[in-house]
């Protein structure tokens, strides 16, 4: 061993959170056996603060063997590192690097705050999910008969325009392709290697190597993963799917193969600070898959990723997953029943004390099975309906337009553009969300589901598919949680009424002065009505003046 | 030790799950220190089958010190055993018995059934939860200032014969004695001794001696057990609670004593087949007692339980303990929320995976509390909701007749007599469910929270406050639980309209046959127009025929 002497002048840079790659190369001969068994790791070490950091094989190039170990650092200054490895070239590599300052726009990996049942970023700066979902954007086909893009884009390219375009600051994302239909087009790559090569055509299942991962399949969502980390937006990666209908069979790999799969991708993405892992999707629908993997699979992931990123898991409408389960750090969940009607949600969250995102609850579209055929005014009322309870819910929509085989424009299944008429009113809901001073709850819940506070004068009231001329003023006055004190007499506020559909706001000419109805409503002095416009999806932001 | 020799002539009988005393008497001279000291228990022996029961003081008689070892025979057939202790008096007693079939109306004790998600008896026969509660029913007074009772009896024995003529099958009773207010009387025996005499005069606090309890406290609380048992009736016995008010301080009490009024109770009370166990009533406002004492408590009933009796604890509205914990064996839950509209409560089951009683939904009465201040109405309508998603629902009403300090009348209090107008409904609810050939579910609970199903071919629709002049014939065709098959075109169903508040029950003269709207729906052939009495609360029965 040697001391390691800081050298700020000839340490790399690289900003906070972002990623830095040590890449180590070993001449062809001198590995022996499969590349993906050979252990690798980097011990980054800052003042008191250590981080083991998993290495990960990056295939060949013209000098040899490549791996590679990314690290994210987690505090700025100065950084050094060393290597351990099952084989001696891989070992004792050392090395510093001085992280500065976060730049405009990086905030840092997403967590829990302090609450328990929201997020922040790393710096403390709030983050609400309002997210939607693709599952096969990655791995869309770019055949011109397949690809809806633009001339001169990918789909992956065109889906990625569709982004910035939105509010959306979340995307689930299959890392594994999936199978429509045998009509849909071979993918490009497979994330695992072929035995004796793998003809498409024939029709046969493919027989993989389950010891050995396509390195070039993972470049590819590297590429895409940094494409929404440009955008700010967060990459909730769905590591396994049960929609392979015994085309690829990735659906029933061996528990090793997962594993490999786990300690790979948490080795090769958990330096992106946008990334969250989302241990698959309906993992009930994986028959061959029994709970005792996904616990390992959960392990696997936890144990190669130093920086904890998020992680859930994902079952299908209503089967309820045993997200209190401390490795868990949200809960991912499947099912419209509790975003149907205002104020339900928040059982959820009073039941788990944890963050609740409603993953999937049917998505906007013209599919002839019942899951994807929302109107764009039911799919924006189901999430309002979340948020309003404290609770977060995703957006996508599927459009085939006719022809249940078409998945091209279908942007749940393969990304591209939008048709649906949600994803704007979602946008201008962001704008809502990110204008409140804190996260919403209810705060008085089991007696009043259609109020949300967040914090002391400032509620929301959220009128869904109601249509009345007129909205008497009429308040909890418990304001309970985080100590916030109780609603008194005399009080004045302002109520701006937003058609979260048409995308106004208008501020009543009306103010309120506070009066006690009774030990539990707060009512206004005179008639405190409201005018309103008769239409339905009404939110009403009421705040206190002076 | 020497042969056990069964003896079928000589040895004492009892009837299955019925229980036997050994009563064991030493001379007071021979026992040194505090009885509540001595370790007791008898292992109980049939075959390959073996109990051991722990023991408990029972007092003084005449003769000396009295302990007793309570046994309650699971299996029909001989039983013999031995006693051990940590003195010599009370060790090496043997013993035999013979376990005779139970009588009719006695099937053990209740447990969750086959699904996880039910409940049944020991015998197998269904039990379905419909309760009451009385707070402190088995302590109340009476004095004549205070009771209601009718003359001649006491109100325990006035509440009994409430319940009798009721159809409850639970109640919710408090063990220690509960203070409402300064001028509520003194009760007649505190659970635990008094230091020094107590003098309820004084106005001070009183000091207990945690290591001794009043056994005398505890013969009452089993008569009133016993009085349930004759009827049938399961005592769901709360072990703490916060309604103290700094009176008694029985709120505060230290760990070591909540640890030994749990192992008392669990040895006393085991035996009883109706007994279940709650440990806390609103756990979370013993603002004094951390977790761990819970933790502990529970720990102290089960150790001490071999019959493994039901076992739950509750807490403030929608605050949700960790029922996902093993050791309950269901959900005892305060929150209104789930069941203030039809198919909510599911979520609820879907999340815990277990049995859930919403045991405290707000209250029949006209408190000028709103939880004590709901209609008849609202009281039965929340309970069908309940039952309609698979989950149940304890009743309670509280009438005070204007004075906010007098308890006399009022049942959740004190028991005594009904005033309301639900619990006649619930008699009548009861019988609907005692009809059901399988528990409710909601078969597609996530896309129709109205039908429930009771098996294939068994169908309940509850339309709550709707109120119209027909119903058309429009049920899921998923029929998935346990397997059942999915509703077929050309079945043909009656329907039966069930006022579940006016309570008569009248057929329909319309036959349906059915026919597939899609894949989701099976209307009828023709219009399908079931004509309705135009009143809410109405419950539609739909049963195949032929």
């Amino acid at each position: 061993m040697f001391a390691v002497v800081p050298c700020l002048v000839c340490a790399q840079t690289v900003e906070q959170w972002d990623h830095y790659d040590i890449a180590l190369t070993v001449p062809a001969s001198e590995v022996k056996g499969n590349p993906f068994d050979v252990e690798l790791n980097a011990t980054f070490v800052h003042g008191n603060d250590t981080l083991i950091v998993p290495g990960y094989y990056d295939g060949k190039d013209k000098q040899g063997e490549v791996w590679k170990v990314r690290f994210m650092p987690t505090i700025e200054g100065f950084w050094h590192y060393t290597t351990r490895s099952s084989i001696q070239s891989l070992s004792d590599k050392t090395g510093t690097l001085t992280c500065t300052p976060a730049t405009e726009g990086n905030h840092g990996p997403v967590k829990v705050d302090s609450t328990g049942l929201h997020f922040c970023y790393a710096d403390g700066t709030r983050y609400i999910p309002v997210g939607t979902t693709s599952y096969d954007w990655m791995h869309a086909s770019n055949a011109p008969a397949f690809s809806t893009a633009d001339p001169g884009l990918t789909m992956q390219q065109q889906t990625l325009l569709s982004l910035g375009e939105s509010g959306f600051n979340k995307v689930r994302s299959l890392l594994i392709v999936q199978n429509f239909d045998r009509t849909y087009p071979e993918p490009d790559a497979f994330p695992f290697v072929a035995i004796d090569g793998y003809d498409p055509t024939n029709g046969n299942a493919a027989r993989w190597d389950w010891t050995r991962l396509n390195t070039r399949y993972f470049d590819h969502v590297e590429q895409c993963t940094e494409g929404l980390l440009k955008l700010g937006i967060e990459q909730d990666l769905i590591l396994f799917h049960p929609y392979d209908n015994g085309r690829w069979g990735f659906d029933e790999m061996p528990r090793e193969a997962g594993e490999l799969l786990c300690r790979y991708v948490a080795a090769r993405f958990g330096a992106y600070r946008n990334i969250w892992w989302s241990l698959a999707n309906e993992y009930d629908f994986l028959r061959k898959q029994p709970i005792s993997n996904w616990d390992a699979w959960t392990d696997a992931i936890i144990a190669n990723d130093p920086y904890h990123h998020l992680i859930s898991i994902h079952s299908y409408t209503a089967k309820y997953y045993k997200y209190w389960d401390e490795r868990y750090t949200h809960c991912s969940i499947q099912d419209q029943a509790p975003v149907e009607a205002p104020g339900r949600a928040i059982t959820v969250l009073n039941i788990y004390k944890k963050p609740v995102i409603f993953d999937e609850v049917c998505y906007e579209g013209d599919m002839t099975e019942r899951w994807g055929w929302l109107s764009g005014e039911e799919e924006l009322y189901r999430m309002w309906n979340a948020y309003m309870a404290g609770t977060y819910c995703t957006h996508s929509e599927c459009f085939q337009f006719g022809d249940p085989h078409d998945f091209r424009r279908d942007f749940l299944a393969v990304g591209g553009k939008w048709y649906g008429e949600s994803w704007k009113r979602i946008r201008f809901m962001r704008q809502i969300l990110d204008a409140m001073p804190r996260p919403m709850y209810l705060p008085d819940s089991s007696w009043d589901p259609y109020t949300s506070a967040c914090g002391p004068g400032y509620y929301m009231v959220y009128l869904g598919k109601q249509v009345a001329k007129e909205w008497r003023f009429d308040l909890p006055i418990r304001n309970s949680r985080d100590g916030f004190p109780r609603m008194t007499e005399g009080e004045r506020y302002k109520v701006e009424i937003i058609d979260t559909w048409n995308m106004t706001i208008t501020e009543s000419p009306t103010i309120i002065t506070t009066k006690k109805q009774d030990n539990y409503r707060m009512v206004a002095e005179g008639d405190g009505m409201i005018a309103l416009p008769e239409l339905p999806y009404l939110l009403l932001r009421i705040t206190r003046i002076d």
